[in-house]
């Protein structure tokens, strides 16, 4: 039993209807959180279910497959089995979350993790209210925590996605088999030195605070390189001021995000930071002020699940590495709550959230069959 | 005999009226290049003059004393002189360049190295042609060839003007001995690398720009500080792009902006600076692209000048220092054909171009004073 291909065709299909979720399963709800969710039954009355899913929203400027594959991909799992007459033991759902690439409010309801006490987190930053755009796809704010399932509503989540980075293909891998999603600190630096004119300030009388920006930049490289868990550190935003040739310029504000699987990297990395940047803002005589902006905790992939589709791929002949979800995804907050694992299929170039991101139809028929297969398998594993 | 107190309201006098510097000196008159030169005739007719003057324009945001101090000095250094009935050798000529804050078309007029074939070169963001704005202040764009003065029409250029920098005020010195205005090399750096999703992408997979491009300012500051004659240089400019968050930046660009008195020494830095930026483009798997956008010769000062100023402020009981000028001034033009010597006196804090920039009357009167008997001593060096 293999999956069809999925085609664009299906994908329109999918982005339209909920209808057409509801005809291919046995129901389908929206909760309060505006997650659509799709239930086909399994044989085992009140057996916690298996979950797929994801997204279909997306970036501004993205492309079909972030989110919208695995979304198509549940919707296939369950054709399939409906075509061949298949009923697991435990039901499966397909849960299209909402608004994954801005707020997470989909899946942080379900994890109930949402911040009910700060709408604004969930605000848009033009139109309408957090509120009023829940009630546009049919939830309600008030009753957002109705949407949060207990571990014995779901008896483990399983998200296929696009990797959206170039390591599948670089190493010339069917499939990735995610060892968790990583956790997130962000924090936002200011540097301040002294505006100037840039031909009559000598050297030794500058607090230079693109200097010590520049020296900020490479320290946050530096430290995700010292790491052995291979962590990334980035330095993306970086807005100097005044910004003019012949000025020397007074102040300088630049972001720094670093994501790592483990805990204890992202707390040390966050100290180094810390310690390093005011070494430097003393040898640059500048003042840098350190604010921060995100803290995400990472989530590991059950390794019961992750041994699953292992062990799919290596019946399915499909070449596979481990690596960690360095991108944020339903799953991370799904694995909060059960057991949790995801299956990555290549990104041409490594490129997303663009037009052009693209995985051939052979790539997604495979990653929905390691999918479908999974799912059969954790089916026999898990106790109903 | 001293000069007085140069007070705000000379100030209004001085920029109000053209008629004013007239009644002030014996004849004036607007060159082709809308410079305002008044003269006041010497007792040898034809006998060069002895030069002095500045610019009355200001930046946007600049305040009382860039420009218009030297124009007000040279009118009382001409007042105080018939006020004692005395008359010079030389003539001396006050002379009101246009637009030194900008494009420098009055000195370069006057110098011969304005680019005539460049209208462009001169044209304000905003507003008329270069050609109109010349007309609106009494000049001719066809005719700027005829503002042109030859070695044999000037004995000598002498300018006073606030330090611009806090050099004066560091070392507690009254009086600034200027060793020359210096060069200017400026270079448009253009860093691509590969914009990417910053949680996706290993540090092993970054061609990183904003790394690149924290390389290439330490190296500015370093090639600075390694040279022994102290020049300057500075990354005021640097944009980012895509300049978000959670995307390793594709490209940046900036600026280098490099100042010192030895074109030898610019030469040296600009080549410094090449092989630098190719080393860090090959280490950080980046594409970085040079572009010259300035180069300006330095103009030393003469040892004459320079000689007369210091023997004037020992006569005077006036403290002083040597330094170099590392902002532009009409006296670099000047100094190609002439000549030339500076006289600084102390900016407040090192600030100017700035609403805020102060030196205190008793300041300006000193510098006044050093500018009147070193014209005095002058008269006496160069033949007529």
């Amino acid at each position: 039993m293999r999956c069809r291909h999925v085609k664009p065709d299906d994908w329109q299909a999918g982005y339209r209807g909920r209808r057409g979720m509801v005809c291919a399963a046995r129901s389908a709800i929206t909760d309060a959180a505006g997650n659509m969710i799709a239930t086909y039954a399994g044989k085992v009355k009140q057996a916690p279910a298996l979950c797929t899913g994801s997204h279909i929203d997306t970036m501004a400027s993205g492309g079909w497959f972030d989110g919208v594959l695995r979304v198509l991909a549940g919707i296939e799992v369950v054709r399939t089995l409906r075509e061949n007459n298949l009923q697991l033991n435990h039901p499966i759902q397909v849960i299209v979350f909402s608004d994954e690439e801005i707020t997470m409010i989909g899946c942080q309801a379900i994890a109930g993790t949402v911040l009910q006490q700060s709408p604004e987190r969930y605000q848009p930053k033009v139109g309408d209210s957090s509120q009023t755009c829940l009630e546009m796809v049919g939830g309600n704010w008030e009753k957002l925590a109705t949407a949060k399932c207990d571990r014995s509503d779901i008896a483990a989540f399983v998200e296929l996605h696009v990797e959206q980075g170039a390591v599948l293909e670089s190493t010339s891998k069917d499939i990735g088999v995610v060892l968790g999603v990583v956790g997130m600190r962000r924090q936002l630096i200011t540097i301040t030195g002294q505006a100037n004119h840039a031909g009559t300030t000598p050297m030794s009388m500058r607090p230079y605070a693109l200097v010590a920006a520049a020296q900020v930049v490479l320290a946050v490289r530096n430290i995700a390189l010292r790491m052995p868990s291979q962590p990334v550190a980035t330095v993306g935003y970086l807005e100097v001021s005044p910004n003019a040739v012949n000025i020397i310029p007074g102040k300088v504000e630049l972001s720094v995000d670093i994501r790592d699987l483990s805990q204890a990297c992202l707390d040390e990395m966050v100290k180094q930071l810390s310690q390093e940047v005011q070494a430097i803002a003393t040898d640059t005589n500048t003042q840098i002020a350190l604010a921060p902006q995100l803290c995400v905790e990472p989530t590991l992939a059950a390794q019961k699940v992750q041994t699953t589709i292992k062990s799919v791929c290596e019946q399915l002949g499909l070449s596979y590495c481990q690596l960690p979800s360095r991108a944020g995804h339903d799953a991370l907050e799904m694995g909060r709550i059960t057991d949790m694992g995801m299956i990555f299929v290549p990104s041409q170039a490594g490129v997303s959230h663009s037009e052009s991101e693209y995985t051939s139809p052979q790539q997604c028929t495979q990653g929905v069959n390691v999918l479908l297969q999974t799912l059969m398998e954790l089916d026999q594993l898990y106790p109903v």
